[in-house]
């Protein structure tokens, strides 16, 4: 299968690995930015190229991996007639791709993607759609090439799924970074925190996350949140993302409980 | 070495349970139900006690382990002279013992209990304090029974390291709650997440939270960001929590860059 890539990005460069090792050629790599488009090219030994008319008509497959807002116009770009156009996007509907070809989809990998770590493509959930049930069994099929679990869902459930995973991936990322942030301000290793990370995933793993919080909020043990916001006084946007999400925890258990 | 805890909850539990394998006697278990005492101290061979006159008065180590508000009063409710007495709290000064006793400390152990769930305490830092040089040495030395990482900190910096670890600790498990139901009210399947929350673990053990931010907040995509917001039009709580977490990702980025 020949494929081209659009975008240079996370998302790109590990699908465009995924797909090499899964013995597919990657037959050119396009950005705005030529050096861009090179730096990963090389890498998966495809053709960067940076203008529209040097794109390859003939791939068999072509892959949108850009920001949300440039998917549109770089799908009409293309100028396609009938070769299969995906776009890589949780939160972009597959409408943003009608009229630019006539096979259409989405294929979206659920994970989170830096370029300094690989992963294991496998265990990586590909979410997929299509405008036409032909199209979603190409899709299908490419995608069982790269992983065990595909899942099929339409464009709203799958931007659900897209906020989920931004608060339970991005947004936890971030609380750690505002812890390591803080005890740094204080003089204190960040290290300390990690055997404490490590039980809260473990818990999780084998429970739901309501059954087993713990902390201050769920407790109303308000002479530690008090305690808390003492310590917080001179930082309002921490004071403010402390009582936002104490609150939160207290409406969740209530909804559970409810 | 004779040990008394006071309180029945989390922290007791896996206090006593720790003392226990390391071969130590836990006399006594008070709280102020009776039949919570007994569910912990029929497990650890303990006597539960509800009334301080039955209190033991020859101990080696008193544990208070109950709600912060509520130590202070619990200390001098023991009317102990010159016996051994700690509390358990991260936020709690070690001052809320001054006067219980001639020697007193802090002996709180960084990690989040559930009753459902063992851990290795061996790995759980243990932080300490104390009056006098005198007390920390014997606090030190009950604490390198249980745990390989003992680090004396004051009551400030241990009340910071309790609030970073309400952030890296409670906080998250409670996104992870928000994820799980914002899933289950579209009908999808929470296992989804899983690989990418394990990802996002996996990937702070090696690097610091804030250089492997991902997301559309990071990345300043306000197409993915307006679309998350639109999804999320009916929960203005979580809408709101939406946009102060991405804010907040911006403003810590800024501030990483000096």
């Amino acid at each position: 299968m020949n494929i081209v890539i659009l975008g240079s990005g996370n998302i790109a460069t590990h699908l465009g690995r995924a797909f090499k090792m899964a013995g597919q050629r990657i037959a050119q790599v396009w950005s705005r930015d030529l050096s861009h488009a090179s730096a990963l090219a090389d890498t998966l030994a495809a053709e960067p190229i940076d203008n529209m008319f040097d794109l390859d008509r003939s791939a068999d497959l072509y892959i949108i991996a850009v920001k949300d807002e440039a998917i549109r116009d770089i799908a009409f770009e293309l100028k396609l007639n009938d070769q299969l156009l995906v776009h890589t996007s949780g939160s972009t509907p597959l409408t943003a791709l009608e009229g630019a070809s006539s096979k259409i989809g989405v294929f979206y990998p659920l994970q989170t993607f830096s370029k300094i770590k690989t992963v294991d493509f496998r265990q990586i959930p590909i979410i997929i759609e299509a405008n036409v049930p032909e199209v979603l069994t190409s899709i299908r099929a490419i995608a069982d090439r790269l992983s065990e679990k595909v899942v099929e869902l339409n464009s709203e459930q799958r931007k659900a799924l897209h906020v989920a995973a931004v608060f339970a991936c991005n947004f936890t990322n971030h609380l750690f970074g505002l812890a390591q942030e803080l005890l740094e301000e204080k003089g204190l290793d960040y290290e300390l925190l990690k055997p404490l990370i490590k039980e809260t995933l473990s818990k999780i793993e084998m429970n739901d996350p309501v059954s087993v919080q713990t902390g201050p909020a769920i407790r109303e043990d308000q002479a530690t949140i008090q305690a808390h916001l003492e310590l917080l006084r001179d930082n309002p946007a921490l004071s403010e993302l402390y009582t936002k999400l104490s609150q939160s925890i207290v409406n969740l258990h209530k909804r559970s409980q409810g």
